[in-house]
């Protein structure tokens, strides 16, 4: 699988698939990410999780982050391959897919990655929800102004924000939109949820760290109520909150990435975020 | 003039408006935003500039901004009362009417603050102008991603943006939206201009801040055609860039803001961000 | 016990004390800290922890610090009364005491700490060693300058600092020295640690956050031999690194603290925080 | 003249020597720096500004400001060539000593540098003083605590200081330690000074831009007498403030800087500070 409409994925897609069955292993191809690769079978991208020992998705972080919420409901592990650029996510380099040989005959890193569920209550009634591997996002919708919202964890009233909105991220997020609001790293084997504040009126509503057997509930103040929008991955449409509540937890399911054996994931932190390099002076 | 539908800032109105009648000075009451006060001459928002000597506007930061945008083409200053807290910008108390006095018999501060001109310009052609004591802000719109554009400072490129937007402030705004930004504090006798970027993608984005003097220029990337619009001091939107430029430049008329002889800018500073206090530990 | 030459809350422990001898409750009084006292039994600070069931610490929380470094070795649990101001682990109001009453007679929210362990190793030896309840902090020393040194996690290289130092910081010390370098708040029952840098030279070395049950080793820079030193919690000194390597791990002890009922962690951090309050604008 | 005790800059300056000789120039080399130069005349550095019609500095940006203090009092302009990597003040690459060429011809940007002088005084007299190009920084000294000081502006008590120490910064030294502790950047036209608290206790303390024109005032609290030391640069030493005030002003003398004709200064911003990459996700 990759991402649609990028003749260099489809590129590596198709070199990674005939190599694959140069080796004998059976390939499936997603009809709707690849359809101009000429060999191996075709499957409709809702039914590959089904019929897939290993998904090799090809693309940058995005694609992986599509990818992982398609398998969430199942046990197919992911191999992500980056177009030349390495991504958090996606570390296979094409100029390396003899990784991938090493990763099929069982020398790989398991990494199994925590995912949010958010869904919009409404009385007893769930009007939308949504899955997440990096974020939910609530964010103002059509209007310049700041929105107000409540936060609840477990039950307790956390905080009254007057704000841009708010990210509700996991380890794996904490390195995507959440850094860009100010939020910290978190290492992916911490069983934690950041809550980062966006453009918070009140400078001492810092990005606040829990438990990630937490529970979030975030109410809406009536001056907001159409305001207030909620996204999952920056990929995936909740819709306006309304009257409704906003609840997100840990998923039951997990992301397994499977990483080639060098994966090092500080070593990927310092190459993208160029910890080695000197930015200034 | 008032906040409208405010109880408070219509009794305010109405104290004022008596002590001064009482003390012999004539008083002319904006009739849209205190439509209920019985006693003193009343006319349209639109002609209270070229009918006045000075300008008292009750209620908070958002009614003087209103008041000041309204005064930008004339030379008439403006003194603000609070409703019972202080603002940056509203800084006579209701219970220290008396301060009205003193500044009736020559004793008070005066403040010109700069303000800034927003056009959005297609071709030759100027689609949208707008006025701003705080702010200009480009902000996304509709769209749960990052947007795309380009800043030019006096016609050299200056950045790439991958961000939520961008906050172009005032001295007088950097303590409103601009700080929720991360923007500095910059002293209002400063001839400058801050850009300060929202949540952007690259972490050294940080805030800039320009000579007064300075034309900015932004550019938007086409992928972000529909996605982009622009409102000054969050209160009057310019609707979005579409294909256009938005032009920031300083404004050649200032808002002329009256203080008591009491007024300190670091003293209200202070007592607003509770510097005296201790946040923490 | 209480805080040194404190008259506030010498006033404050010989109501305690007095109270609790009316009601039956033998008392023992830290003879170093309120030596003015007249009644009650007298011991050393040292020997404090094995004679006493419950230590109730009056100061603010740096008082509660040194309580609680004390009581490391023990399972004595704390209860921290404030002098007036509320802190975050100093909750009881002297003009409560009988919340202490409700906590002697069972009523109470217990509330474990993690403590981090900090050593400096040079070969086998371990040169000196302290322990925490906010935070191990190595900072620059006799220079100018920033420092040089490389943090692991778990044997693995996390980065290459060149900053004017670290924080390794626990839940608890969060909300104290750890927030003004930039650090998140995280909930007392998040089994993690925080590694905050202290005005990083490069931009995105950004607050991590890690498991609990990582160790944590930090190898200095030849070039900064002379000029880097450890403190715990800010009141314990462990000296010049020099040729040494820090270890910080979490101690196998916790701090016992006490709560009266009404104690609700988010409570305090609003108080605390002012979030509530509005802070500009 | 260039840095010290590097064969690098040596080889650099050997190069330079030899080419400005070959086509005419007269060559004075500072004696400190470059002891092992065979050709052309030597003079000690403390003469060197009042033999010279340019002063060529080859090195990093410290060696720059370096030579910027030395300057300071004469009207000599100053070249920076870098060994290989640019700085945000020596623009010159060793690999393109052509740009030397275009200069010496009249060929160049000529860019004045404001200078901040820093003075300790005490009662009528002055204990030490210094000049900065880039920064005077108030750091604590030998001490693992908070320092408390006050700032004043132009006699008016701007704020009350629990933290780590206070950055105050030119526009030149707004892309260097200021940035570390969080200030904006400034364009090196603004007549402005950036206040950056290091670690402020109080989360509302940011970063304050004031006119150049204005007088800075520091006084010292009696609790931190022995624990507050001043630097201009990071390499000029004034020493404990002790219970002296430290006074800061733009100097009467700016640097003058000479860059090449391709010079853009937001393109040095662009590439030291990588807005161009990607540094995340």
């Amino acid at each position: 699988m990759g991402k649609a409409n990028d003749p260099d994925a489809a590129d590596t897609i198709t070199r990674i698939a005939q190599h694959l069955q140069s080796i004998g292993h059976p390939v499936l191809l997603d009809a709707e990410s690849t359809p101009q690769i000429p060999n191996g079978d075709r499957c409709e991208r809702s039914v590959l999780p089904q019929n897939a020992d290993l998904l090799i998705a090809v693309g940058g972080d995005g694609t992986l982050l599509h990818a992982a919420r398609l398998l969430a409901d199942h046990e197919v592990p992911i191999l992500g391959v980056n177009r030349g650029r390495m991504g958090f996510l996606v570390d296979v380099s094409p100029s390396h897919l003899d990784e991938i040989d090493a990763v099929l005959s069982g020398e790989f890193i398991a990494d199994d990655r925590m995912l949010l569920t958010a869904e919009i209550h409404r009385g007893g009634e769930i009007l939308s929800r949504g899955i997440a591997l990096n974020d939910v996002v609530l964010h103002k919708w059509n209007t310049a102004r700041m929105i107000d919202f409540e936060t609840y964890i477990d039950g307790e009233l956390a905080n009254r924000h007057h704000s841009d909105g708010l990210i509700v991220a996991t380890p794996t997020g904490s390195t995507a939109y959440a850094m860009s609001g100010g939020g910290p790293i978190m290492h992916p084997n911490l069983d934690a949820i950041a809550l980062v504040p966006i453009c918070p009126h009140t400078l001492s509503n810092r990005p606040l760290v829990i438990s990630a057997e937490s529970t979030i509930e975030i109410t809406v103040h009536p001056s907001s109520l159409k305001q207030i929008r909620v996204s999952c991955d920056g990929q995936e449409d909740l819709g306006l909150v309304n009257e409704g509540r906003i609840m997100v937890r840990k998923s039951t399911r997990k992301v397994h990435l499977i990483h080639p054996p060098r994966y090092r994931y500080f070593g990927i932190l310092r190459a993208k975020l160029r910890w080695g390099g000197t930015h200034f002076s």
